[in-house]
């Protein structure tokens, strides 16, 4: 199968695809959306949603998977990641393509068997799982390559055993 | 001048179309865009992006102007309102109509001439206004409509004298 990771953001939104159908998973593709503070919000929640579609038509995952977000420095911030969060939903919504989401805490356990891990120890486990030389930068592609991976795992261990 | 107003929310978006072309500001239309807290998310911000653009295709308002949000109850509900605020804007950036928006205290100053005006004062303000024999209902189709009722009348101040 193939998966969309998203770490939703309003200035970087990270997206990686990763094919999980093999023994190992591959990373196939990364990148970052970024808007600039001074565009017009609508323009950039436009351009994070178009861009989410134009992936989704390039690399025709089966499943987008995003990080669900509970906590926020302060209502601010909610009000910004939540908005990023909606537009980057939409242009999976938009596809008719299924949406899932995980907490930060269960994607944390899943790649590094910590709950609480750090960004670095993430980033880290991505690097050895995909076998790359370098993590992927910024830190959001890391992040939305874990996303991609904790439903991967999930999936698997769903699947009836003999 | 045609204006669609919008007073976003997860559960319940109000939405008004206004004319404020003439003498008196008229309310052509309103409504009410509700999603089931038991549907899956994306499909509730699909919901609401979907049906601003449907409005938009019925009445073509010039511009569309939704409340701006700096407070809420707690980060949780700031993440789920930020997420309907940003499907009803994608709803107009879709199709490329230019979105504004104003705070609640800017909207109940224009409208009542008091920012910190009460819902209830709002409503009835709406109602004398746009000399209806009650209020739109739900509150959130009023909200929607005082909102489009404060960018006309701040387009008018803009406007030069003489």
């Amino acid at each position: 199968m193939v998966i969309m990771g998203i770490d939703p953001g309003l200035g970087t939104t990270g997206w990686a695809i990763i094919n999980g159908t093999g023994d190992r998973p591959e990373l196939i593709a990364y990148g970052a959306i970024r808007t600039r503070p001074n565009e017009e919000l609508p323009d950039r929640l436009l351009a994070i949603c178009t861009r989410v579609g134009e992936v989704l038509g390039e690399h025709l995952p089966d499943e987008v998977v995003i990080e669900d977000v509970f906590l926020a420095r302060d209502t601010k911030a909610a009000l910004a990641l939540g908005q990023a969060r909606g537009a980057a939903m939409l242009g999976a919504a938009l596809k008719s393509i299924p949406v899932r989401s995980y907490t930060a805490l269960q994607v944390k356990q899943s790649v590094t068997g910590n709950g609480h891990a750090t960004k670095d120890q993430v980033a880290f486990m991505v690097k050895q799982l995909f076998r790359l030389q370098e993590a992927p930068e910024p830190a959001d592609c890391a992040d939305a390559a874990a996303i991609a991976l904790c439903h991967m795992h999930r999936c698997r261990q769903t699947v009836p055993i003999g």
